[in-house]
């Protein structure tokens, strides 16, 4: 085996082989991708993408951040005219990505995406530009060819309750592509009043749903209206986004009271708080009812700083993890609708002290809850190895929810994917050359971990 | 060397040559059981175990709980009325199993104890069912026959301190009977007013131990004397299961009126929460006393899920892990008694952070404070690797308690101390492979860790 | 490559093959030590070290306090009046340092240092003392010799505010001794009004920068003008201990009224906790003008056991670690200053759960931020491992501190050292083998690792 077909293995010898083995079977297994960021307007307008840059840099704020964190300014990269010169910095700085995820991750795309092998180096920075820009002007290149190429069975998008979802209508009307365009329903800025223009989004919610009055329980049926259409558009998961995954339950007549002093700004902070916290105990309740699988990722405080915010927008690389805490945040919300069997609750966590203290255990005793994949920063070789370490002992692998990529880098999920396969085969061998478990329930686990387990997690 | 008999040691050769080589020397030595929860009436009546399903899956709440979150009703598990269907629910459903430290203690004992070596499965549910039900009415399935097997030569169970200690006795007067079964004082629902029903509890305890008035004096000196009263059946340590190993020292006065409002329901969240910290450090102000080592169980949120708590009771799988703090909590006991020469105090904690941040800083400089093995959740191959990681460099092999079953299913025990065993012949194996300690010191520290340590931690 | 040569390098053949080769081409480059605590008279007066007792465990509260929780009494070792029997003291309890680094580095010093290659134990003891002590009247073993023997570069000792630096400027003078020997900028207890003595303390600072008046103007002053007078005698950092890291800004208006409050002692404690958290943030406002590098030791409890501390003083062993957090509460200083081109703040923590959710996103965005190498308790072979698992994926090599010694042990200096590097060529030839980076790659890691990286996070 070459040393490139053994990337992530063991170094062991009689481990790497088993570790090969298992890889080999299912290396090519058609991805789920049932939680990620990808604008479905990519795929439905089938638009050839941009330049190298815009793809592999201004899109990806894994890759932006570490070129800020090590001296490159901002705006050099968001506002500069030239993209080749951003290109350029890339390359110049790629040092820094070595043993990166992100590295890892754009050394193997350029490798299976476009043939390029070598390390990126202000050497080859043009060389790889060019090459790169004349590949994407390809047919080949165009989105959906590339789904297809990458064998993309579902991909799930993640959506704003009020849009129309025109996009995945065009996309599950076109019969000659195979992959299946799911929405995904994301309401945080409904939820929680504290969110910077509540009044205003819920105002749009309610018409987005044909509501003509603004009280408590023409938001909850306005939310129960949009879930449904969402449903009907494929759409088998609800996803939450908080600071903590704190719940309760207020009776209907307290939730409408602090509902209507959040319309007019005189709630007290406490009462914000139990109004998220009730709310997210809600959508568990709808949850119930029309069958949407809740994934929740919690722990990040949003725009960390206020200054890189204000002249570059979200999502520039300072969204940072804090901890987390889910037994005690999470006991109302699972006394009340734990055990049903309508409820699917998947937990991410980028505090990576909660998957042996708290997501596994609650994973291991609850029916309704399953552990999220490693999230975000935890989302690489040895985070994943830890992972498996700090959940398989206490709740299997028959409790995850497969591997999800999260990705806004359409370009970067068969790499992603890949990386994790080949995580897990590596933790598989391990396992078997120390007698945990043998080949054949590894091989068991391993394909059911990219078929049957994500496809359990979520409905599919 | 068989792929069975290096079991959890190292893939590389030349180590797991070691670890085989260690593990040898120490694989047959007596089990030293320091602390667990087996029943000391199965021992002192010797009467046959009930059938399989009682045995295996009714009686391990690590096994029902993972059945649960798999989809298994807890009514099909515990109301069921013909035990024979509940085992095939168990091995239906058995690779939800797999790579679980649960998967591993039940296949060694089937391969130990009944020398069932196939991987369970719904093919050979009912032959293994009707082996090993067949094999617990022989003579030699007894308890006692059993635990010589077994090599048990000190078992604590987990006591009442109200309890009379009959079985004890009756166990002791038995000359033919090899073992040590020692009572542990386990006085929690005696200490925290915050417990249900605190006041009965504490009228139980004063009649127990000969007290005819209630005050906080007579409260203490019936606690002394139930101490006692264990001590001179054997006992050699008190065990402690909080919430939080909260600690602090009151004035005789103060604890006393505490004590008289919260017998008449009138103290306030704090003076109960400061009663409970004081109770704890009395316990360790007694132990300078008496002696009783005191080992704290702390981090847990008892019955989590109300509704299986009503249906089922507790120790039905849902209590759950929180975060844990000891360097301060402690402070004020540590104070007063951390260098007292009769305190000997063993911390565990579900919270792995604990081990590298707080509880091997503690044991790295009181000379009261032991380390606790890795405990329920963490009772497991790569938890008990990560463990030694976390602690060894700080703290050294010699401030450990020595592993601790904590189980109730007593025909685990042997494969439980198998586990530990196996992996900190790992563990030292590759310490000497990485030049960190010598051969001859490796094999020290291994015969130490089930000899010396345990019995010097627990003053045995 | 004999057993000695590959310490602390991976099993795998291949791979300790690769770690031996890394190893090999940085062994014997410089050292550079841009933080810790030696004495600069040791080095500015050159005298004979002490006697093996002296150098070897007295000063060296790693060893005491593992001997002290082992249960040697502190009276037996600090107020013994023969250190011979001190120094029996220890070896007899060496077993105790099996596998811990104190034992690792001492076992390091012996041999490199003085050609001792057995493992301490009772009855080496007395040839040990001996040979160490005759060994310590040599002029090669004379603290300037001993550097040059060591290759110490740059070595940073940490000083009082108020500190004159004549050590450092006769060092300086003597032409002959080519280790540069730097002050560093310690002013937390003029900094925090909690600390005892506050008062008395800013009154000495005022006077040592030639403040006639006492004001919060004059305050902040007479700190500006001792960081000069510190930068004009080679400093390049300030470091900053303190139990959390906790920033604010206040107006001047306001934190002048608190600082007249907290000297008349009528400062809340509210109040006093903004005080230290606003002198942090005026810490890097200040560095913003004179790039003074800071470094922030967070997360510790001084002087936990107060009859230790009566007796023998602080530094006696009983500082402990507490869960620390970094994200919020450096916010408001990294809006104020995180994207300055003259701040860098470097973080180390005792609570390795901040490596992967905190530090490494942290210094993965913010260019001032970079990732303090593992400190104290955490300095170890385990705890390198795992450190370089928990931040390299996420923020690569480029944004660490390089290796820190942080010892008050001069002879230890090349062990600790030694220790890191072969960790890290341990670490790096597993990504090696694991197809992550290339061995070139590796190979410039590696050297940058103890060059270009530690000089760039402190500017030397």
């Amino acid at each position: 085996m070459s040393q490139s077909d053994s990337k992530l293995f063991p170094s062991d010898t009689q481990t790497k082989a088993l570790a090969s083995k298992l890889y080999e079977l299912i290396a090519d297994l058609p991805i789920i991708s049932p939680h990620g960021h990808v604008d479905p307007e990519l795929l439905a307008k089938n638009k050839p993408f941009g330049n190298p840059t815009e793809l592999f840099i201004l899109k990806d704020h894994y890759v932006t951040r570490l070129l800020h964190a090590n001296g490159v300014e901002l705006s050099d990269i968001y506002n500069n005219p030239e993209p080749r010169k951003v290109w350029h910095l890339f390359y110049k700085n790629y040092h820094v990505f070595n043993g990166t995820s992100s590295g890892y991750w754009f050394e193997d795309t350029l490798q299976k995406i476009f043939g390029i092998s070598e390390i990126p180096s202000i050497e080859n920075a043009d060389r790889h530009y060019d090459l790169i820009a004349s590949n994407l002007l390809e047919p080949a290149f165009l989105p959906k060819a590339l789904a297809k190429q990458f064998k993309i069975e579902i991909l799930a998008t993640t959506d704003d309750p009020i849009d129309d979802l025109a996009f995945h209508r065009e996309l599950a009307a076109d019969t000659s592509f195979d992959t299946k365009v799911i929405p995904t329903f994301r309401p945080d800025k409904y939820l929680d009043p504290r969110n910077a223009g509540w009044n205003e989004s819920v105002s749009k919610l309610l018409k987005s749903a044909g509501e003509t009055s603004n009280s408590y329980d023409h938001y909850i049926r306005a939310l129960e209206n949009r879930r449904n259409y969402f449903k009907q558009h494929g759409a088998f998961s609800s996803d939450h986004g908080v600071f903590e995954p704190y719940t309760c339950i207020l009776s209907s007549e307290d939730a409408s009271i602090i509902y209507e002093r959040a319309l007019r700004n005189t709630a007290t902070e406490t009462q914000l708080r139990d109004f998220a916290g009730h709310m997210l105990t809600e959508m568990a309740r709808m949850a119930t009812v029309d069958g949407l699988v809740m994934t929740i990722h919690a722990g990040v405080i949003r725009n960390h700083h206020q200054a890189t915010l204000k002249e570059f927008g979200p999502d520039t690389g300072h969204d940072l993890p804090v901890t987390c805490e889910w037994v005690q945040n999470l006991k109302p919300l699972l006394n009340a609708y734990g055990t049903h069997k309508n409820l699917k609750l998947i937990l991410f966590s980028l505090d990576e002290t909660n998957w042996s203290r708290e997501i596994a255990p609650l994973a291991g005793f609850y029916p309704s809850v399953f552990i999220g994949a490693p999230w975000w920063f935890l989302d690489a070789p040895e985070a994943i190895q830890r992972f498996r370490s700090a959940t398989v002992d206490i709740a299997g692998f028959y409790k995850g929810s497969g591997f999800i990529d999260d990705t806004r880098a359409f370009l970067s999920i068969p790499a992603r994917h890949d990386l994790a396969r080949r995580s897990d085969s590596a933790y598989l061998a391990k396992m078997i050359t120390e007698g945990r478990i043998t080949f054949e329930q590894a091989l068991k686990i391993s394909v059911d971990l990219v078929t049957t387990i994500p496809k359990k997690a979520f409905n599919l």
